[in-house]
């Protein structure tokens, strides 16, 4: 069994939801085909169960050193991440101008799924590097270009965002690093950066930062905020590298992703670490937030990806585990013992998983699948309909991701007992390397901001009025089948909540009572995730119960006990039966408590605003 | 300020809400008072601050170590626990005749939430040497009492519990740990046991290990379990140590309790270790549970104490840890920056953990209390009330203990952000601590089953009949105060949905439809944990809101203004104050989403029973 990423899920929401061989008609893709989709993931799966996966506990064991300034990587973490940059995969979905293989994005990130799957902290290393590619690409000279792009598009040198400072983490408009300008068109750079990710290890001998950093004499706050590229090593005009006064402070001793080197960034301790502007001065927030879409799906893939890891190895567990016996002989000793996957109550946490994991699996990809819309659009008209839809889903993605995921991993642990409490299974590891998701690349408050605040807000509410449109034309679809009546009706009723709640914001954000949304931005992010899934998960029912019809009737099997016989002998109903049993348990389980969330939400009660602070405690 | 235990609120729960100074008009502990009550908890929390906390993340880092079949604890423990021997903290609510304190449990019981809080790991040797002696003091021969059992009470000795194996975990009685007789009364034991806490270490110099095995010859599955005591070394006719083959086979690497010895031990080996049963053959399980509820009970106190310590420290992060402008200002770039207590997202998290800290104390110490009312009963109907209690509420308390207490740890960790995630913090080992509270002594599934296997099935529902009684008479009480009636309402209707699941499973468990209550029981426990957190939670509101009043009558404050000047100048007032806002926040965000969570049950969807093996994963 097969214990990283369900291939045959993440196929079924690539080809039968999504249909994204389709992207193959337009110009951009044309070079492009199912086929090659196909070779593309099973070369990523393998790479990423041979080669990723077995330097996960190692990693996680081993972690990260610093010494004497320098960081070294665990050991086993060197032939995987040659492996990955020989292979191409940093730049699968960029030009084939930067070195790029010129993938459609959502299969560079199906691919995504693999690696962050079968060892999360490696993956950052070119996952942080491709992000500070990409902004050079979009915003750097040519001359910056040709001395550090390339080699960071093929992985063999580093890159970084440098954001975080001790006093300027969410607050990101309070940093303090200095850029002073040399007259000659670069920068000085001054200050010291946090929580690194990548910001110092041995994998590369280069590594490339973008720097948040404020101008001398710019406005205060995030108005006065640009951003620098500042090499490690910065590259003289003969070719040779010479060192640029970036040094690392030391490392983080974290919960999780040990493997990760977290570093403390000291820029400019000596006055001689020199910096190139990004675009143009002051404008550093907006060039940020334009890669910070794909930054926070790409954390939203850890949530999915630890959430699917965890999902499979606990389902192996519990078919192998045998433990009690059928719950119908409970009080019969002599009973055979059982795998504890017939347990009703591993069943139920099974299927939460499942059904919570599938849901995040097509979130994730619908998000990155809207990215590519936005690349091959035809029209204006189209390009903004399906940026708005990556505008909107993109809090969600990180913040559903995260924190489903997080429960997705819990509920691992649970399932594997005592067990999953020790080194000795994977899941502890899972877990723990999960709950950083929910923290960084913005926390999941900072999502529910976004979301209310920003995205809510935007064009007047078009956003979510295409989105809610988007929901009704394709549910009408499903209407059609009266086997989806119920689970629609469950669904009807959610997204109803979830209007009747952004309203609700609406109406008290133009009152002195605009507080409320603020205090309850995130349950409703949480109920937006919530229904958010639920469509994706309804949507892959209908397509499931299609097929499966059509199985049986290739059968001939027309009543409930011929068609169980298919389901029990046949992979392909038994996998379309799976799907519309998660479709279920999550119209049954989750989505029957929309109505009771939104009406949490819209109490608007205020205690926790009135609250004196002594009241939080006098001790 | 204190970051272990609120012990305002914590007084607030003894002496206001459940007045446990009423027990000492009882002859059992007549020779107390609250002024003794006081010493006691001040004395404990002395302790638990400058002896216990200081080694708490050092036992972390350190762990224990596994040498030559020798285990050695952190260095750091051997200190505090000496002193924890000597204060006579272990035997606090025991006998005086076995060297007991004979303080009410409830007393005790508050103790160990200041040494949970401080450093669990080191509590649990303790912990579970309690449980050992209390076992051999209830089923033990005057001669072993006399050998062994005194020492433990004192803590000179350990002690444990021996159940689970690596074929029997939560299904005990498949267990295989043979008791072979010897003719003289004593048993040959052979086995291997796993998990064991405490089960080797160098706090003690011997060690008392109670050994759950099947007599050669006894039935198979629970009906054939018997207990022995099985020392580590024998104490001979001449008062010496003699070796008894009880050897650890290694301890497990965890994710944490890093400071608690998890062992695997074998016994008999080398076919030389004596056990001596305990009370009748076959009557292992009974005795257990017997032993059960205070140590699942003490498990829900290692919920609660994380989610105190977590919460406490969060709060004095929000409160020192500046961060960002105030949410009317957020659009000023030069507005002063405030501490991340102001953010509404931030208080919203900590009301939650407050909230959620707030109902777990006095949920435990309600089952605490019942527990010393069991003791003191004058009438058998009075006991079998209380004792009714107690056995509904343990499950309760062990699961929500440990899954909200889990929550709470969780939101800490956000709350402090990336510093969160690092051990340079904290929450970190609270989180992971905590973890391991919904896996031992049954895992929160088992009590679920527990619950509406067992509990509500009782006596042909009376438990819960009397519960319902309870809290219909106590809320009688507040609908005579108008401003309880908004959560008032909210709480009658979270009630009346718990009755109706419990009716509904009811009627189920007597069709063929009675795996819906199995497979639904943890949800059902969640609602029943909800439901009851909510009816103290209230109770407290009441009380809080009638002294409050006094205090603005004290003060002549009779307008909304004066009445908030009050509160904020007065810290009486805060407290109360507060204590409202905990009860509204669960209300209003908690106890409104009960319907919902009830009608997710009664949708009685069985796919996840439904699902064939292959639909939840092809791969």
């Amino acid at each position: 069994m097969k214990l990283l990423v369900d291939v045959r899920d993440l196929k079924f929401v690539l080809y039968e939801q999504l249909n994204v061989e389709d992207l193959c008609k337009y110009p951009l893709f044309s070079e492009y085909s199912k086929e090659m989709f196909d070779m593309a993931l099973e070369q990523a799966e393998k790479l990423a169960e041979q080669e990723f996966y077995p330097t996960n506990k190692k990693g996680d064991k081993e972690g990260c050193r610093f010494e004497n300034g320098l960081v070294k990587v665990p050991e086993s973490f060197h032939r995987p991440y040659r492996l990955y940059c020989e292979g191409g995969w940093l730049a699968m979905a960029d030009d084939p101008e930067v070195g790029g293989q010129g993938f459609p994005f959502i299969i560079s990130n199906a691919c995504v799924e693999f690696f962050a799957a079968a060892n999360w902290a490696l993956l950052m290393y070119p996952g942080l590097t491709h992000g500070a590619a990409r902004l050079l690409k979009k915003y750097g000279t040519p001359e910056l270009q040709e001395k550090y792009m390339y080699k960071m598009f093929s992985g063999e040198w580093g890159g970084t965002m440098c954001l975080t400072e001790a006093g300027a983490g969410s607050d990101v408009g309070n940093l303090r690093t200095r850029a002073v300008p040399q007259g000659d068109g670069t920068y000085k750079i001054e200050g010291q950066k946090i929580f690194i990710s990548s910001g110092m290890h041995d994998l590369t001998e280069n590594i490339v930062h973008m720097v948040l950093a404020r101008i001398e004499g710019a406005p205060k706050g995030t108005k006065g905020i640009s951003i620098f590229l500042v090499p490690r090593f910065l590259v003289d005009d003969n070719g040779n590298l010479v060192d640029n006064d970036v040094n690392c402070g030391g490392i983080e001793h974290k919960m999780g992703i040990h493997g990760s080197a977290t570093c403390v960034l000291n820029f400019g301790e000596n006055g001689k670490c020199l910096g190139y502007l990004m675009g143009e001065p002051n404008k550093g927030m907006r060039i940020m937030f334009d890669m910070m879409n794909e930054a926070r799906l790409f954390v939203g893939m850890q949530g999915l990806a630890h959430a699917s890891a965890a999902y499979l190895h606990a389902l192996q567990y519990a078919r192998e585990r045998v433990q009690g016996t059928p719950v119908e002989k409970m009080k019969d000793p002599g009973a055979e013992r059982v795998a504890i996957i017939n347990h009703p109550d591993v069943r139920r946490m099974l299927m939460f998983m499942k059904s919570s994991t599938e849901g995040l699996r097509a979130l994730m990809h619908l998000a990155a699948y809207c990215l590519d819309r936005v690349q091959v659009a035809e029209t204006d008209e189209e390009r903004d309909l399906y940026q708005g839809y990556v505008d909107l889903l993109i809090p969600i993605c990180k913040s559903m991701g995260s924190d489903l995921g997080f429960r997705v991993c819990e509920t691992a642990v649970q399932v594997y007992g005592g067990y999953g409490y020790t080194s000795e299974y994977p899941v502890d590891q899972f877990l723990r390397d999960c709950k950083i998701a929910s923290i960084y690349e913005g926390t999941n408050g900072i999502q529910a901001l976004d979301l209310v605040g920003r995205k809510i807000a935007m064009k007047r509410g078009l956003l979510f009025k295409n989105a809610v449109k988007f929901s009704t034309e394709l549910t009408a679809k499903f209407r059609k089948n009266y086997r989806m009546r119920e689970m629609l009706e469950i669904y009807d009723e959610a997204a109803e909540s979830l209007i009747q709640v952004t309203k609700f914001f609406g109406l008290k954000g133009m009152t002195d009572e605009f507080h409320v949304p603020i205090l309850y931005a995130k349950p409703y992010l949480d109920l937006f995730g919530d229904v958010t899934l639920g469509l994706l998960l309804l949507w892959q029912a209908y397509i499931a119960d299609r097929k499966l019809y059509e199985i049986y009737a290739d059968h001939g099997a027309k009543d409930d006990k011929a068609r169980q016989a298919v389901v029990a002998s046949n992979r392909s109903a038994a996998f379309y039966a799976g799907k519309i049993a998660s479709a279920k348990f999550w119209m049954f389980q989750v989505l029957t408590q929309a109505a009771g969330k939104a009406r949490a939400i819209m109490t608007s009660d205020k205690s926790p605003l009135e609250i004196p602070e002594e009241g939080f405690a006098l001790v």
